[in-house]
């Protein structure tokens, strides 16, 4: 089985890594950006073009969002699989005569990270089972974590992630803008974050909430009320109302 | 320098025990519960009361915020120094004729997880310098990240916290809620949640933000919200308008 790379940005390239170290190397990586291509093709050993796509059993597309539908149109080899990579498009913006699926992987990945992709959950979705079957194998060849999915099922889980990856980073965001903004070092805060995050392997974050609201204590909420302004203040309101109702405070 | 704790919570049981590993274990753990007392008694090997404080150099008040004053007014030895150990309260809220100080630890604490105890940040108030240098030195035998605070500073730090910690754990709980409503098993989260924070031990959290919203992605952002009602959809609204407002979208 022949896989073919389509994209060069952070998805392709490692998903093409995860491949090359799981020795079923792609047989080309493809895309429009010509030096990210040639920087991936170098490091990872492993042909790239710009503009001839090779024929393939498999053809992985890795492009933003919006990309998905325009690219799949390059496709011409009618007895393929051809999946994007998207956490919440429809296996039906695909446009081309193949066989259409989806290869997703839950994971936030940034170029300068490494990421242990064993431990990366994999959706497939696939028109037939043949090639669900294909795609289940490739994807277990990478991660022990590799399930079956549907569209339905796919938004529920990318809006989970928002939830919990998109989200919370927005947090972190905001929470180094107040401590920047009283010369705390924001890096104290980072055992506290990592011990939050450790509890939740092993409580229910449910069962893990501290904090004033939680408390329903008025004094602090107040004060706190007091320091912030704007964005942050809307999000303490909002977050502070949320936990409230949900321990029917 | 002898210290005794009073408190019987998570903070009383993780000061102690971090005292007691480090081979100053505290003389006494005083409280009103005798139950919880007792455990923490047994288990370090420490003498435990809810009758008679002894004597001793520095009394740490490790209980609940509003049960602070109360307690801080049993404390009837003058030639001490009194510290609780609370994020948000002032050093006066402490009554009685002796030496006021704050021992703040920046963690959350739960009686069953273990904690590193050495990369703990704690933040020191005292009255005077003496006092100041006594806690300096009791925090340095438990942490390798002790600092001198001021009650201003310390107001921020405890709703940086708030953010990065409790709002953080609530959004948590409100992503497994979502996935629980689809049966996915939010395990399958854990992997994404912790490459998120091991991404800004590295990364600036600004820098690191990915999603729908940071793209200005209007489709998924309409679509997640037909998925989304009450509490979830207002924290969906105020995180993104957030997130838009940060990047100027």
């Amino acid at each position: 089985m022949q896989t073919v790379i389509i994209g060069s940005g952070n998805v392709a390239y490692h998903l093409a890594k995860a491949l090359v170290e799981n020795k079923i190397p792609p047989a080309q990586i493809f895309g429009r950006n010509e030096k990210e291509l040639k920087a991936i093709s170098q490091e990872l050993n492993i042909p790239y073009s710009t503009k001839n796509l090779v024929d393939s059993d498999i053809y992985l597309i890795c492009v933003s969002d919006h990309a998905v539908e325009d690219v799949s149109e390059l496709i011409a080899k009618k007895d393929s699989v051809v999946a994007h990579t998207s956490g919440s498009l429809p296996i039906d913006i695909l446009k081309g005569d193949y066989r259409k699926a989806v290869f997703y992987p839950l994971q936030t990945f940034s170029k300068l990270k490494k990421i242990e992709y064993s431990k990366i959950p994999f959706f497939i979705e696939a028109e037939n089972e043949e090639d669900r079957k294909v795609l289940f194998e490739l994807a277990s060849a990478i991660s022990e974590n590799v399930m079956e999915s549907t569209y339905e099922k796919r938004k529920y889980i990318h809006l989970t992630a928002v939830f919990a990856c998109n989200f919370v980073n927005h947090l972190f965001s905001r929470a180094k803008e107040i401590s920047d903004s009283q010369e705390i070092p924001f890096d104290y805060f980072l055992p506290l974050i990592d011990e939050t995050v450790r509890k939740i392997h092993e409580i229910e974050p449910k069962s893990a909430q501290t904090g004033p609201a939680v408390r329903n204590d008025r004094r602090i909420l107040e004060l706190h009320e007091k320091l912030l302004k704007d964005e942050s203040l809307a999000i303490y309101k909002t977050m502070n109302h949320s936990i409230q109702k949900m321990y029917e405070l």
